[in-house]
């Protein structure tokens, strides 16, 4: 993987970079769209790539390691063959949802033990099999395995929690860097800055993980419920020791504001199910504000979705008629909510991109920040 | 609407026709996606018309009337405008859905009172207010309200209920002649034959319904549970009385053996929810047989979907990828598995009308209706 930095902002830490990996270019700051089980939740791949312009998409190790399954994904080739798309993809470790979504999880220092929350079945991620299973998956960015503290939390158990995951990053690079990509590509590992919303241990984590000197860095922890001011003031303490030369990725932030705050603050990557799980609940994002379309007052609003977007789903369909659907439980409804957020959150990101490029990039910031919040 | 027969054929009764309404010109035999709720369930209407190629759609009276409503639909100026389908339309007279989906209804001469299976609330539906909500809805064709007789059936039920039938059409001709659309277009109205499974009444009633002389004409409460020969024997006698010069709409059917076999016995217009319902299950239909795509058999099987299939859908995915989505009950896999459901359904009517135009249709269908009967 190669990183350019393009401009750096003046007013802020903003930058507009561009990352190279073997399955193509992408823009950065950049928006990931999750695509939890190898698909993004009712969304063509061809939609991805011509309707949304999504220039790399996420897969969740968990998910895809319980089902397809390892042995599905090896014969497919890799994940990229495997669901048809041929752009660049980043796996999460599965940390994350083997605390959020198993039952029952017990972690030690040689890993965690957990049940599979389709059918109970018992298994064990160490930060050695994690690696191998991301090999088998074939991301071009994986996760190194770590604990994800829950908010609040102790600051004896965060800080514990960070030496283990900082342990635990030893044993993911020993492993990847003694083993190779499986499909004749290059893959890279992000290690992930921890230490919950306690300012010492972030320190101590950010130095911890800089000095492991891998291709690009993550932030991990943040966005798990902590107010929102935590979570810039965590960022922006990290993203002051990461190195400026390399990618920072923000894991699962956030809102289309939270997201403009932290490019200011030096992020370059994001991920977040904020845009498709919303969209299915009937939650559109847009640059004048948030709608909940179920709500009574667009009934018969047959104005386009959305009247600035050159998306065909925002000016074909109405919101009176995205609004029946979706009280309808209709599938087009998930199917156009979704393709209009994920569509405006890849706008948002290439506008900001186009701003710090100008050199306006603050000012615009801080008018859309307000814009955002606004309910319609 | 304008009828035109292009081609009938010498060795059976089947026909290619060209139907003319002020929303478009349809090839016929056609096959007619259902949009029940004024969408065609997981497919975009963009995809409709590139993809599937559908030339009409269906939708539900019944369902449209009870949500959106007639007051955002009128609003909207019609269905077409309200989904953004620019085609032609037609819709059911609600008769068929207040029997199977309504817990509670009492049909008497007046018409059917009725319980919503959404919130319990009661209606009246009669012949009259029929033609009034579909002349609000607005589709090009709309149905005569009629009584679908269950399978099996009692004779004297079955007469009676036919016979009701017959005063509920001349009622609704009369309400239907002396309005007009709403929105500058034609609209038309087929009436519908009745007679269960019994031959003298199907001849009363195919007879009758001939004699209203109206611009088409339907066969009903068929593929209502009936062996496929009694459905054959009931079409074909049917067809000898309807006039050839007008369309002639199975209502329901029907696998695409039903539909070839029907074509050949001078069927012009087939609907059925069975490409999209059996699709959301996994069960594809293709010419060479039927998949069932949750078999553990496509697990590892990395062909795509359908090899003889210029669909995008078809080519970009494999069987194993849309296994792993149904089995994972992702959006995606009824996304996928409609379009090439309901590609096919298209591709066999084009297909179907090629081999009338050709003069070699006998020899064509009797090949297809063995092998699409084939379990992959």
């Amino acid at each position: 993987m190669k990183f350019d930095l393009v401009v750096t902002d003046n007013s802020s830490s903003a930058r507009a970079g561009l990352m190279q990996t073997d399955h193509g270019t992408i823009e950065t700051p950049i928006f990931m769209p999750v695509g939890t089980a190898g698909t993004v939740k009712a969304v063509h791949q061809r939609e991805l790539k011509d309707d949304i312009e999504a220039q790399i998409i996420l897969g969740n190790t968990y998910h895809l390691y319980l089902r397809p399954g390892l042995d599905t994904i090896q014969k497919a080739g890799g994940l990229h063959k495997f669901n048809g798309w041929e752009h660049p993809i980043l796996t999460d470790s599965g940390g994350y949802q083997v605390y959020s979504l198993s039952d029952i999880r017990k972690i030690k220092e040689e890993g965690a033990t957990f049940q599979s929350h389709i059918d109970g079945s018992k298994h064990l991620f160490t930060p050695e099999n994690v690696m191998d299973i991301q090999r088998v998956i074939g991301a071009d960015i994986i996760m190194a395995f770590d604990e994800c503290t829950p908010y609040p939390c102790e600051y004896t158990y965060a800080r514990k929690s960070m030496e283990m995951t900082h342990r635990w990053l030893k044993r993911c690079c020993d492993r990847f860097d003694s083993t190779e990509g499986l499909y004749g590509y290059n893959q890279t590992l992000f290690p992930i800055v921890q230490g919950s919303t306690f300012k010492d241990l972030r320190k101590q984590s950010a130095e911890t993980i800089a000095s492991f000197e891998r291709e690009g860095n993550a932030i991990g922890g943040l966005s798990v419920g902590e107010p929102a001011p935590e979570m810039y003031e965590m960022t922006e303490l990290v993203c002051n020791i990461l190195p400026k030369a390399k990618p920072r990725y923000l894991m699962g932030v956030g809102t289309p504001m939270n997201i403009l705050e932290c490019i200011a603050l030096g992020v370059d990557m994001f991920d977040c199910v904020m845009p498709t799980r919303n969209a299915r609940n009937g939650m559109l994002f847009t640059q004048h504000g948030i709608i909940n379309i179920k709500n009574e007052k667009w009934k018969n609003d047959f104005s386009p979705i959305d009247e600035t977007s050159d998306l065909y789903a925002d000016q074909v369909y109405t919101k009176a008629y995205l609004r029946h659907l979706l009280q309808s439980k209709e599938i087009l409804g998930a199917q156009i909510a979704t393709l209009h957020n994920l569509h405006f959150y890849l706008w948002l990101v290439k506008e900001a991109r186009k701003h710090i490029i100008q050199g306006d990039f603050i000012q615009w910031k801080n008018k859309m920040v307000v814009d955002m919040g606004k309910r319609l």
